[in-house]
């Protein structure tokens, strides 16, 4: 098996998939601890970490790489889950497990972007590193919204801990938040990247506007998402990749693409 | 008291306020009926319908109409909820009351384009009538999110009524949407306006890709949001408006204003 | 009678009605006292202030209670007139009112950004607060012309009187209008709202660029149009609102409603 | 001398100096025709002509050879005029004359956009031929108005005389209008090139929605703005070019460029 | 060893790493055929065919396959090359492999749509399946290139073998290439995809506007980077990713990522 | 004969007419100087500079005269060369040229850019006047890769002498490419300019990210092209102007506008 996996959660309800598309399995147990304050009472979570991958995404080749590591997650663990979150800002990989997997995906930024959406007009990311701020712009851009960024604000400092940022630079995060308002006329903040959950939810009374946290909107948009019961797109750019030829691929990942493509499922609705 | 008001639903839990900006009893009733359908079981509604206004609106005139009678009634009702719904497609006066509200605001537009946009890349937006398409066009580019819509496609036949649309005119609606997928790339389909709440849900199997309801939306959004317990702006520009000399407003809008502006309140995490 | 009316001016040429959709008196003469500096000597101004609303407008919120005002004196007053000037940057109701009037409607913004557009490239708005920016982008890329947009500048400080700002703070506004062309590279300024009507005149040989002023733009805007004789439409989305029930309007709005949709007129060529 | 050039009109008043960039005699009559049925009654026109180009512009080798003699022609006999107007379609060399003149320079393009979107939302442009609808689009596009063009239609068939297309395809022309009503969402027409200069009064009862006439919207422009008596620029991109080594250049425009850069004048108002 | 590889060509001048980032050899080799027409006579070529992944590629999640085949065959093979090609249109992998590797990387949707707008203003994709549009179209967007994009038409029929298409379907294509120019107004063709490289040349005869193809442009372009001699960036978003704990990475990968950030090198102009 | 002209370079390869649309003849010297640096060593130069015109372009005044000046030199130059460079950035003339000539035309402008969008995502142009920013980003804006445009940042001092911008102003041009890259996110710098050719590569060592040099990358890219043998378009908007009468231009342009209509040509591959 690879990577660390663990069920966790109540009986009934919703069952998520979460999975982190790096190697730091202390950032696992960020997301999950923010995941179970998210979540409704009833709803089960699987965790997964990335076998193979770096600590965290700051770039488009470890994104390429957690994008794979999604992928080859989801492809063994999907079944019985009623929808995947991909736990990394940048939603490595989730564009493309759309097309693949027979139910809602979601990743940390489509998620934390749809929600800042209904809380204002311009929003603003604040960000753990200056090197990831050229990816997540393209990301944005990716996603249509660049109308509505007002900017993105990094940290400027080394990091000496992935897991411990939050404690460290509380403080520099939230005059980055302070001056993107100020500055750039940011209505709603995202705090970007897994290794701030929970941040939004700490520091919320010392923001001026209101502010989200990718993990906390990725588990509600997803319960929403599954209890929603769309259909399963059967035609159009997310249907399941047409059958062809294969070869080299993962067992789970050669099942995923001729059972995806065989048999088109549909969510159920709940 | 101006248009008809009536809380309905269970004990517990939260409460929402759906107001229909336009005058149309019937299309209440069909609102709240698929409000009931989508809401979490202990979600508690009050529906209200405009006193003032048209029967449905489509034109940017109508819009303003609407927008100013759904201020009004948010004003009378919001106290005691902890979320609004401006139940139109098009969105009259969602964005002015997220200013004044110490609560969110969502329509069906913004509900349903934000969750539209989790479940594929693209979206059309199937539309009751010819004239409505040019105002749901410049709404989705209010939205920022003209970069994603696949096309609009309407109806273009008249509507004997409002509020049978959905029996009358299913099998139109559906050959819209399949043109929409087939010829304009469509990925998730926007069934539009109130009148059409539940199609997405009664039609779904005859669909090829996902179609989303805005009703059916906004109440989960509503949910989220309210559950979410994000904090009230305090600056920016979804701050309650400054205090300055007023005249001639209703009591409650002009109690609005100066609560707004006096006590910028927060909603408290659920 | 709802807010103050007066009809001034000479006995012949073009008839104007100019709403202030604010409060304002004092606003609303010196609206009246820059647009008979820019008139024709023959044309004929009714003023008219609204009788509900704020002081002025900086928000969405405010904006949506202008537009409201605006509809209703001119369903009220519109009757002999050419052409209807919204007397307040940031065109509330000016749209929605193109589709029900059968003479042509300008705001100050689009007259002025219509000037501005055939005197240089880019153009840079000053305005008189920090809260209004965020409301005058979003009015600029309503118009589409956020790509002509060098930036928006704002005067931070409290505003002591709103009829008084001119004489106040002409320093700071000069200076902000320095620096949108040294810094934004603005090649036009608009000195943007009412309460500065007359400024870009008075202080147009301090700055280094063509500046515009909204109430000139617009009066000299709406004079050309009405001589224009631009027939109105009888299709596409400025076409009048179809007939449809209505309630609770006020009998002019009733109107209006009514008669536009019953005979779409025409403007005579003049 | 150059080109055609003849001064007509009252003896007081604006006076406009008109440049065909082309070298057809009978469309600077036609021209002139429609100029003196919109300016006002006491301004006074000069019409010239190119001496060096082509029948008229459909390419961007063209409109560079139209915007060179356009240069000429205003180098010589701007003096003593209050405003410029470049008379095609396209408006070649306007820019660069902008830059140059002591007085203000409107082409038939940022006139009649300018004036359109006063009219409406989205604009259609019916052209003479389906060459020029290339450079149109790019046209518009400088103009940053792409987001307010519904669509460009052109005749499809060979012209026998460029100045006989009016009386020769008028009912294909209206045909035109109409589609762009109907198929494209078109609020208002362009009806484009001096070719149809007065089309839009002769034909506009015929259409379905407002109409505009590029000389008829110039001729008015340009006395809007000289009359509106803004500053020339002295400082951003529309200052007078840099003094710097020139040589080749005709007299006129060595003169031009000296002036220009050694005493920026301006516009007195009127 | 994983996948095909093989060096060929002359003894001197650039050496080519070109990567088949899908399982085809037939396909390898069709694109192998047209580089040697392509490159200058002194050119070796290194041929690689992945040894995971699919087919061809339609989809975002085969993209995804084939990004990371193809970072894993450059990490194994880069060593002694001057510049690498991703030799699938939608570049896969590119801007990830642009971030590590010491050597200009080209794909082939990129060389081609450079080349394409030194030929005209507006080009158009001819594709080789319907689904493959939507892919395209992201991946145009995610160039900045959507405002010269005149349209992507593709094949709507059973390809019969991927390696047979430009003789299979020439007929098809060539139509869809007209109607691309006639009703799209395309001034240059982008033949898309490895499995017709080589049709522009053999049907440039046929069509009526220039035509390129992906393989061809991407050797001369990576010909032309390799001898440009440009420095590797040393900051900003293509510096090598910075050092940071991974695992499970194969190797190369990882020795890739170790070496890149450790020694980040210059390619020596020539 | 007007201008200096030279046919220079060895006895076989390809010929290009390299043309400084400019009066600086030791512009043109440095414009030489590099292309013999760049260029393939069988590959032969034919200078011209203009007869007519300024010293250099920074206005869209100047670039209409250098644009005029680029087109009267192709006409009388072009017979017997495979490609043409117009050697000013801002690339006046090259789009009407490309219409006009049987060979292809590349400027610097976009050659530079075509080159830079394959080595990083975003570029920043370095200048040397302030006052040449706005054209230049018009021109970018008009390439429509705005998207991708990082930023300009100019030298603001005066130039003592065209020809001697590099040796004095050095250090101040690596300075603001410096700043380029740390504040406005460049990942390739694009020295614009022909008096600054030859110093991407005399500065490479100092600079963070890779530099382009408009002469640089002209003249490979148009060797690219001419090698290319891509045809010459009979259709859309790049097909040669249609015939028409014409009157007043040089015998050279007049043989042009009739030779390019009467026998579109193709460019023979190589």
């Amino acid at each position: 098996m690879s990577g660390a996996a663990g069920e966790t959660g109540g009986a009934g309800g919703l069952r998520l998939l979460v999975l982190n598309p790096n190697i730091s399995e202390s950032v696992t147990a960020l997301i999950e601890a923010q995941a179970r304050r998210s979540m409704r009472p009833d709803t089960r979570l699987t965790m997964r970490t990335a076998a193979a991958g770096v600590a965290y995404i700051e770039t488009r080749f470890e994104a390429m790489l957690g994008a794979h590591a999604a992928a080859g997650m989801a492809a063994e663990s999907c079944a019985g889950h009623d929808a995947v979150i991909v736990a990394a800002f940048g939603d490595p990989g989730v564009a493309a497990l759309r097309e693949a997997l027979p139910v809602p995906v979601v990743g940390l930024t489509d998620a934390a972007l749809s929600t800042a959406c209904l809380l204002g007009q311009r929003f603003s990311i604040i960000a753990i590193s200056q090197r990831i701020q050229a990816w997540y712009r393209e990301v944005v851009r990716g996603c249509g919204l660049e109308g509505r960024l007002a900017g993105i604000r990094a940290l400027n400092r080394p990091l000496s801990a992935i897991d411990g940022i939050q404690e460290e630079h509380a403080d520099a995060l939230v005059a980055l938040a302070e001056a993107a308002v100020r500055e750039d006329g940011a209505d709603v903040l995202v705090l970007a990247g897994a290794p701030l959950a929970g941040l939004a939810r700490s520091v919320a009374h010392r923001l001026p506007v209101p502010a989200v946290d990718g993990v906390d909107c990725a588990v509600r948009q997803a319960e929403l998402l599954a209890s929603l019961g769309a259909r399963r797109a059967r035609a159009g750019s997310f249907a399941p990749p047409p059958v062809k030829p294969n070869r080299g691929l993962s067992p789970a990942c050669a099942a995923l693409l001729a059972g995806a493509a065989g048999a088109p499922g549909a969510a159920a609705p709940r």
